[in-house]
C-alpha cells in the first residue's frame, strides 16, 4: 500500500549536504549542467514573473529577497551582502532559498544557497562569456581573489575553455589561497602584483572584489580592444568597480535592466544608456559579440531567475539521493480546518 | 572555556516544537503576551521599514513575502493563500518566517508560521478590538468557523473579555468542530443557522470565511448601530466579505493603507476614502471608538510588522527551552574568503 504523502515535510538541503551533492556530481559537471538550466530559463524569460529584488539597506549592508515564478513553480532567495562580515570571520554573502508549488503554495524545497549562489553566479558569468567573449579565449585575469574567484575560474574552464589565469588581489594572501585551491585542476596560474599586470595578455577579465564603495578596479587605460569584461563585484547601489569611461566604450549586457540600473556598474551612467539584455542574446533575438575588436561587458548583479534555475537543478539532482533532511515545516492537521484542534491534541499525547 | 559560537547554525522551530512552545506557555497567555509585543511594535511604527507585501498571484491563490525591519532586526514571512487547498486536505494558509541580524545579515531564527500566523492574526484582531469595540462587549458572532475561528475566540476572551459566542458557517460541521474545540474553555456557545441569527445580540462580529471571491457575508441590514466588525477573511484582491454599504456607514481602521487599499474590504471603495491607521490609535495620536452608536470596522489583512512581533516573541520565549532544532543553514568556512576550499575539503574527509 503506498504511504500517504507527508504533507508537513519539506526536503531541506543543509550546507553539509549541498557540499556532498556538489562533490558527488563533480564541481565542473555541476557548473555545466547548472548553466544549462540557466540557459533554458533565460530562453523562456518572458514566461517569468519578474521584479527587482526587495532590498532592505542598512549602514553595514543589505538584506534582499529575490522572488520569481514561471507560473508552475515559485522560488525565492534570501541573501545578504555585508562587506564588513569578513573581518569578523563571517561570510560577506550568505543565502538560503526555497521552491514552492504554485498551485498549492506549499514549499517543496528549502536549501542553503551560500554555496549554491557562488555556483550560479559563476555559471551565469561563464554562460554569458560563451556569447560575449572573444572566440577561443583561454586567458582570464581575475581581480579580487576572494570567495567567488575559484568558482568563476572553474566555470570559465568548464564552459568556455579558459585555462590560463592571472590573479590579482590587494591581499596577496587571497591570491595564494585561490592558486592553492585551483592547484591540480588544469590551470596555468600566474599571481600578479597589480591589476595592470594581471591584464597583460588577458582576453577576459573578471572583477570580483568585495568592498562596498565606488572603487576603480579597472581604469580606462587598462582596457584594450577586444576584451570581455565580466564585472561581478559591483552589485549594489554605491558599489562599483569600473571607471565610467570604460562603460562608455563597451557594449553592455545585463540581466534585468530595472535592477541593473540601480545595482550594477551602469548606475554610473545616465538612466537611458543603451544596454542589451542577456536573455535576448541567448534566445537569438539580439546579438552578442559582433567583432573581434569590440569591448564587451557583462554587468552582472545576479537575478532571481538564476536562483530559480539553481533551485530547480538542485531539486532535480536531489531525487533518489540521501543529501537532504526532512523538515517538519508545515502544519498538517487531519482536517485542514482544524488547526486549533491539532494544537490542543498535541497537548494530550 | 566558552565554546566558539557556531556561526553555521540557525535555531529552527518545527510545527511540533511550535505546538509544544504554545502549550507550555498556554494558548491564552501566548495570545496576551504576543498582543503586547504587537502593541509595542505598533507604538514605534515609524521606526520600521514598511512595504506592501510582495505578492505572486496565480489562478489558484497567492504566494507572498512580507519583509520588515526595525533597523536592528530584519524579519520576513513566506505565506500562501490557496482557498482550494482545503478540498485536497491541505491548509488554505501555510507560512514560515525568519529573523536576521541587520548588522551581519545572518539569520537568527527560522520557524514554522502557520500556527504562529493564526495566533498573531487573532492577537491583532483582539488588540484592535480593545480600542474599537463597545466597552464591556461580551458577545461575539463568528461567521466562518474554519481554521482561524477558535484562535479569534480565545484571543477575544483573553484580551477583551468576550465569553459568549454565536457561531455560523455554511458548513454546519465547521461550527460543530469550533464549538467542540472551545468546550471547557469558558465560553457560552450558540450555533446559529444563518448569519442573521448569529448577529442577534452580538456587540462584535468577526467575519473569517475563506472563499476567494467577492462575497457578501454581511449585508447592510445585518449591521446595527454600535457594532464592531472584525473583518478578517477579506484579505486579497478579489476577496471581500462585506457589502460596500456597510463600509460607508463605518469608521474604518486599517493596518497599512497602501496594502489594505489593495487587499482589504476597502478595495471596494474609492482610493481616497478616509481610514484611520490602527497604530495611531494605539500610539494615542488618533481616536478609536468615539461613541456607543458608532459602527467600527477593523479591516484586517495582516501586516509584516505583526509577523515581526510574533517572530520576536517566539525568539524571546525560545531562550532556555529545548523547543528548537539546530539547522546547518549557513556556510561557515574557517577563512570566510575560502568557500571553495571548504567545499573541496569536504570531499577529502
Amino acid at each position: 500500500m503506498p504511504r500517504a504523502p507527508k504533507l508537513n515535510v519539506v526536503p531541506f538541503v543543509s550546507v553539509d549536504n549541498m557540499m556532498k551533492l556538489v562533490l558527488a556530481l563533480g564541481i565542473e559537471r555541476f557548473l555545466v549542467e547548472l548553466a544549462g538550466f540557466i540557459e533554458a530559463d533565460f530562453r523562456r524569460w518572458e514566461r517569468f514573473d519578474k521584479t527587482p529584488r526587495v532590498a532592505s539597506h542598512s549602514h553595514d549592508g543589505v538584506i534582499e529577497l529575490m522572488p520569481t515564478s514561471d507560473g508552475e513553480v515559485y522560488g525565492f532567495k534570501y541573501v545578504n551582502g555585508h562587506p564588513k562580515n569578513a573581518r569578523d570571520g563571517r561570510q560577506t554573502v550568505t543565502a538560503f532559498g526555497m521552491l514552492a508549488d504554485v498551485s498549492t503554495g506549499y514549499p517543496v524545497l528549502l536549501t542553503e544557497m551560500t554555496i549554491l549562489t557562488a555556483l550560479r553566479t559563476a555559471a551565469t558569468s561563464a554562460l554569458a562569456a560563451r556569447y560575449l567573449a572573444p572566440k577561443g579565449a583561454r586567458t582570464m585575469a581575475i581581480i579580487g581573489n576572494g570567495a567567488q574567484s575559484e568558482f568563476q575560474a572553474l566555470a570559465f574552464k568548464a564552459l568556455t575553455g579558459v585555462d590560463r589565469l592571472r590573479l590579482y588581489d590587494i591581499d596577496a594572501g587571497a591570491s595564494a589561497k585561490c592558486a592553492r585551491n585551483l592547484e591540480g585542476l588544469g590551470f596555468d596560474i600566474t599571481i600578479c602584483v597589480s591589476g595592470e599586470e594581471a591584464l597583460i595578455g588577458a582576453e577576459i577579465v573578471t572583477t570580483v572584489t568585495a568592498d562596498k564603495q565606488y572603487a576603480t578596479i579597472l581604469t580606462d587605460n587598462m582596457v584594450g580592444a577586444g576584451l570581455h569584461i565580466n564585472a561581478v563585484g559591483g552589485d549594489c547601489p554605491g558599489k562599483t568597480e569600473l571607471a565610467a569611461d570604460i562603460l562608455r566604450r563597451s557594449e553592455i549586457f545585463v540581466e534585468y535592466p530595472p535592477q541593473t540600473r540601480i545595482e550594477g556598474e551602469i548606475q554610473q551612467l545616465e538612466p537611458d544608456h543603451p544596454v542589451t539584455e542577456l536573455w535576448q542574446v541567448i534566445a537569438g533575438t539580439a546579438r552578442g559579440r559582433r567583432e573581434a575588436g569590440q569591448i564587451t561587458l557583462f554587468d552582472s548583479v545576479g537575478f532571481a531567475i538564476e536562483d530559480f534555475s539553481a533551485l530547480r537543478y538542485v531539486r532535480e539532482k536531489l531525487a533518489g539521493t540521501s543529501f537532504y533532511d526532512e523538515l517538519d515545516l508545515l502544519a498538517d492537521p487531519d482536517d485542514p480546518r482544524d488547526l486549533f484542534g491539532m494544537v490542543l491534541r498535541a497537548g494530550r499525547t
